[in-house]
């Protein structure tokens, strides 16, 4: 396990030592929450649980540790403390793979003032992360339907993390599989991958390249045939290839080509044309070339024929959107609730230690809101429950009693600093987060203007707010 | 030291698994390249040179990485190689914190082409990375002209290694520190931080919140003041605070207010004025709020008085820009000069074991051109030399021979397998790219339609791709 104890900006160790000086150890509640779905998407997949567990389980400072932070100017009173320092508090959060939406607490830390800040970048930067990129990969899928995606990125992704971690947010959003092997084996998630075109161009003739990769991976071969020439050479050699395995009597498990440049659209008829007149109906078209959900609509749009999509930059660096700004906010400290101000409304943060509780409709099982609410609400679900929006309070929806369903989305991870939460293997993730889906109405899964989901304060809430909120000289916020 | 060997696209080892399996074990040269500046940028920092050799250095199979591949399928046979597997190779690569343009050889490979093969994926992963967040990075320490940028990005850092690596690279390109500690402790930067609306939320005055942190911190002072009311709460409270520190012969080394929403602009005037006119005129004013090169130029333009940026998503993910998209071309196999055919005529490669000639003007020590050349050719300075555009061949110049001066770029890297280059420090890395930026004339600089370096071809260079073309039936490309 490597040592991401001070994967932390130097900001969390100064305040860390100011609450440790002034005694300032009293717990604090801090929310995790992000204003903005990427891409206007309709929603995010929460991803990264896992390896924020894995920081808070491991936050220890070693000696080196140490030895660096007192050379930039930390007290030594405060170095021994930290010399001694573990998580000891509690954290919830929605499982990973929950869908979730603006503004509501998604993950929830109760510790001792330093404790909780002590945590706050690695939170961020984990979960800004991989939410980002299962979010971004969602669409992706979406727009693939019934096909696979396969996650191609590492070779731009940023660094190390970013391919692995990217690659298993990837595949809890619906990916198949990634071509990072490193990913493959620490997640036990699936990994693909042929052949480049440095292999064709060592080989004097491209047929040669083929036929000698087909000896080699007689059971999964699919030929990348856009080295020269597509359609004059690289799907005649492939064909060829095809047949003389055929006539071998070998069978492969799946075999097929792959399209990396060119007129995808175009390349793809002709290819499967060029296939199924020489008999191989069954050899699939791979293809990878700068993908995304926009260019793969378009593809289906003019009925290109690729049964397979494997997916790079756009997806690891979710280029079209390349950042989630969640952020990690102060609401509740020595049992008082705290708010943030901002001239700008959106910005104004729900105070209050709090939970999240979802509205289901009873007979679809599909998500009519969300509803934020303080720690202590319970909702009686044979009663009728009032929504309504907290800047425009005039709308408003009454559910009838016995008609909806509430789920509390918040589950505890750690408790006094024990790990209580057994983290789902990925592919239990990706099994998740597709029931997440689909408990979304279609119109909320759209990639362009989708729905937008109601996330509403509950009375209580609400209240508390405006309070605070006038205590600060605020009317109406 | 993390065992990064999986790190790889699974092509790289099906094509191992077959070159080894085929006895195809001679040698062969890949260039990394990259085919378009990010942001329309005049060039690239050519960055994380050194994570690279640490990848190589570090490239071995363990028995449980053996034992994940057996379990893919891959041959016991080619296992058995791999678990004795270390590079032999050499690599050639321009020193890190160059300034480099399009196609041109920034590294270079020449091994078995198993091994060659083998580095691909790390080598694009890591300095496809670093060389980006270290050009977004020079472009805003562009913009920002004499004063400071801080790197403060960690939190929308695309995972841990997205955070500690950017953070290298934006320093390597000129900013002055980082808010990330690791980052800080593994390459000896500058890190700084102070604190957060947190800190201030945690107390029940705005005040209390100041004065407890500068007595904690006396020497190194910056109060972020735009929790509550920036103009009628933060700054008055800060300038009270520096007041009381005054009184008491507390002459801190660095003070001043941060400003982190707003209208930076207006806030920052107002602040200057009345820091200024409390007598505070050394308090620094830092900024930080979704920055980058051209917020910074409007809010120049618009006459901020602004000391310190702290810059965050935008950098640290490239935000405008987030793939640089560097390639890994096989160009010779066996001796022989390969070239990757397009339809598109930028994406054909340059064939052969190549150097890389950098063209000074004598005088003025500034880059004029860079020339790719075969690896045996050799330039006098003595007789002139004439340049041309390899698309429009009519183009040329003629440099005078005594005037221009040529340096190699190219440096060994590693020669059979052993590393003889050192890596220089992170600062001295940063020292030699701040000389590499003033080798570029102020035209080639600028963040908007800069000059695009002319990068050309010898004419053996040019006479060897036109007959490799020419093999290929493509005349004239």
């Amino acid at each position: 396990m490597r040592n991401l104890t001070l994967m932390t900006d130097f900001y969390e160790l100064t305040m860390a030592q100011g609450y440790f000086k002034s005694d300032k150890m009293e717990k604090a509640v801090f929310d995790y929450f992000y204003r903005e779905n990427p891409d206007d998407n309709g929603y995010v997949i929460f991803s990264g649980l896992e390896q924020v567990i894995d920081y808070a389980k491991n936050l220890e400072f070693n000696e080196d540790d140490l030895a660096y932070l007192q050379k930039q100017g930390l007290d030594p009173e405060f170095l021994e403390y930290l010399s001694n320092f573990s998580f000891t508090g509690d954290i919830y959060a929605v499982p990973e793979g929950s869908v979730v939406f603006p503004k509501e607490p998604i993950l929830k830390v109760e510790a001792t003032i330093l404790q909780a800040q002590l945590l706050e970048s690695a939170i961020l930067n984990i979960i800004n992360h991989q939410s980002l990129i299962a979010t971004k990969a969602a669409r992706i899928v979406k727009a693939a339907g019934e096909r696979k995606v396969l996650e191609f990125g590492l070779r731009r992704a940023h660094g190390p993390d970013a391919g692995i971690y990217g690659a298993r947010a990837a595949v809890i959003a619906g990916c198949t599989g990634t071509s990072n092997v490193l990913a493959g084996k620490e997640f036990d998630i699936n990994i693909s991958g042929t052949h480049a075109h440095s292999w064709v161009m060592s080989f004097d003739e491209e047929i040669e390249a083929f036929r000698t990769y087909a000896e080699n991976f007689p059971d999964s071969c699919i030929l990348l045939v856009d080295t020269y020439d597509t359609l004059e050479s690289g799907v005649p050699n492939a064909i060829k290839v095809f047949e003389e395995m055929k006539e071998k009597g070998i069978n492969p498990d799946l075999y097929g080509i792959r399209l990396d440049s060119g007129d995808l659209a175009y390349l793809s008829k002709q290819s499967r044309q060029m296939l199924d007149e020489a008999g191989f109906e069954d050899a699939v078209i791979v293809a990878s070339s700068n993908l995304d959900e926009d260019i793969i609509t378009s593809l289906d749009f003019q009925g290109a024929e690729i049964d397979v999509f494997g997916v790079g930059t756009k997806l690891i660096t979710s280029k079209s959107d390349p950042a989630l700004g969640g952020v990690y906010k102060l609401t509740q400290y020595r049992g008082e609730s705290k708010i943030k101000i901002s001239d700008n409304v959106d910005k104004i943060t729900n105070p209050g230690s709090k939970k999240l509780l979802r509205v289901y409709d009873k007979k679809e099982r599909k998500i009519i809101a969300d509803l934020i609410a303080l720690e202590d609400e319970n909702i009686d679900e044979r009663e009728d429950l009032i929504l309504f929006d907290d800047r425009d309070t005039w709308k408003t929806k009454t559910l009838k009693g016995g008609n909806y369903q509430i789920r509390s989305m918040l589950t505890p991870i750690f408790d006094n600093g024990n790990c209580v939460y057994e983290s789902p293997s990925v592919k239990e993730i990706k099994e998740y987060c597709k029931q997440e889906k689909e408990s979304l109405w279609a119109e909320y899964r759209r990639l362009t203007n989708p729905h937008i989901m109601k996330v509403d304060l509950s009375s209580k809430l609400y209240n508390l707010k405006q309070n605070l909120l006038h205590e600060n000289g605020i009317e109406n916020a």
